[in-house]
């Protein structure tokens, strides 16, 4: 490994991300947009960007079609980032942004190709060669129609074959069937838990109930995953993992896109897993990067300035865990 | 001429058009579209697909760049239209229309590539090789940015100089200057016939105000073109030509997509000026065409069966005009 840890990331729905800027927006008639972006998009577009920009060996997985499918891979391409994206038959998604001047934002998110067992059989080959190059692997985003819940499961499994810890960012079944497989670390968002755990995990006020969090995520681990990493929002990230509960705070409430910040806390936590980095560290990295995210006005990028004032500022602290909340969070 | 007269087409500004269904739409939040489509797009495209559809040879010339421009010309190809673009190395532009459950449609219209001058000059390299080739040749569209409003003019005497007489359907400078170069017919709606002419053509209830559209027509003739059709929506076609003035109406109001039925309309001019129909067939074909433009759910199709119908039922008639309505037309 003469340039370090390589970092494979599979993301199996990529998008193209087009975003319009129209001041007054007119929602029954013709509209000029100002200002147009259009990049390469999905959550594990997002995390390779991230880790590629930190120099670290990365390899980009994942199923693309049709015009869009191209312009996805010449983006990436273009940043530098290699990729290796099995083609499909269907269309790659796009989605859609129409932000106005007064921050109103209204997202259209297509919903993608329908991705067949053979073509899916194809990237399988992809995947089960790569991971002997690989020091981990990242599992992040949703799976394509046609492609049953427990795909993610299976290619967890088969990197765990190849001694190839993974990291899993998704939701509903295929994260549910992704945690029986064993991933190294989950990233789930607050609802994303609440789905899989099957209550509210915030109060009244609408702030998470950190107790019942750090339950349900122990809950995870039960389950097979060896650590679990919530994201809180502006409140950070919780942590309970076989070295114990964290909890990670950044500063103060960021203003920005918070569009992306998971997808940049999955970065750092997969960086965290290759080095070897003590939990605490791990998190110290991800919540400062997860807060430089929201701070870049584009999803899959950060602001430097805001990771390194973030990697002094932010506040790590060992969690206390009451016995109702789950043995394995101690 | 073994397969007949051929047209050719430059749309100098293409664009891939994407719809997406949405139901229920939320401005300020996420929306999932049930249905979304993308297909070539742009007047000069919509003009070449439909005299394709006819049977007759055409071929579709532009300037597209990117991924999308690649998209367009996929789309294209795959439609079976000839097609012929100048690459770029700016992006072609993307109209997204958004269309809710109760009717509402929401059009973004990107700006699309700024067009170099020597990007323009292999552009024109192209064309005029096209025209060796072209017993007549449709305009249709805006001018990309970049380039001087006079530069469809530039094309038109091109064409003169070959003897292929032209058809033209813009807007603003590029159809005023447009005209002074002396095109065979020019495709105003009421709109552009409005700005060019500096004053309003309709009246208090919205509708068109038959004598001044007819006065304003013929003032264009006097500029340079050889017949001027108004496109009047609902109320059909207004022409006034060489050979009189003339009235097209179609039998009812339509109920559809008005977008593209102005292309079906220079379609059908282009068809009948190759053909040398009269005029009054001229515009009973093209008020029929422009009809069953509606009556189609697509920019670009029509209704094969609204066409052939409307054929009989357009109502053409000779225009008597006042003195004060300008003398070429009488």
């Amino acid at each position: 490994m003469s340039l370090g840890a390589k970092i494979l990331v599979a993301c199996l729905n990529p998008a193209l991300d087009i975003t319009h800027e129209v001041p007054e927006v007119d929602w029954d008639g013709v509209n000029r947009p100002t200002a147009v972006h259009a990049r390469p998009g999905g959550k594990g577009t997002n995390v390779a960007r991230t880790l590629h920009s930190f120099g670290i060996p990365v390899l980009l997985l994942g199923l693309a079609g049709g015009g869009t499918g191209t312009a996805v891979e010449t983006g990436l391409r273009q940043l530098g980032v290699p990729v290796e994206f099995t083609p499909v038959a269907g269309e790659t998604r796009r989605t859609f942004t129409v932000v106005d001047g007064r921050g109103r934002v209204a997202l259209f998110n297509e919903p993608g190709p329908e991705v067949s067992a053979a073509e899916f059989a194809r990237f399988w080959v992809a995947y089960a060669a790569a991971l002997a190059e690989a020091d981990a692997v990242v599992l992040s985003g949703s799976l394509p129609r046609g492609l049953p819940a427990g795909q993610l499961a299976g290619l967890i499994t088969q990197a765990a074959a190849a001694g190839v810890p993974a990291v899993l960012d998704t939701s509903g079944d295929a994260l549910r069937e992704g945690i029986a497989a064993g991933p190294a670390v989950v990233k789930p968002n607050l609802a994303e838990l609440e789905e899989l755990s099957g209550r509210a995990l915030t109060g009244a006020d609408g702030e998470a109930e950190l107790a019942a969090v750090k339950s349900a995520a122990a809950a995870l681990r039960a389950d097979g995953a060896g650590a679990v990493v919530v994201t809180l929002g502006r409140a950070g990230l919780l942590a309970v993992t076989a070295d114990g509960c964290w909890r990670a705070r950044p500063p103060a409430a960021l203003a920005g896109n918070a569009t992306g910040a998971g997808d940049a806390v999955t970065a750092a936590l997969a960086h965290g897993l290759v080095l070897g980095r003590r939990w605490d560290e791990r998190l110290r990295h991800a919540a400062a990067l997860g807060a430089a995210a929201v701070a870049a006005p584009v999803a899959g990028e950060f602001s430097p300035d805001a990771y390194a004032a973030g990697l002094g500022s932010v506040t790590v602290r060992r969690e206390t865990v009451q016995p109702e909340e789950g043995s394995s969070c101690r």
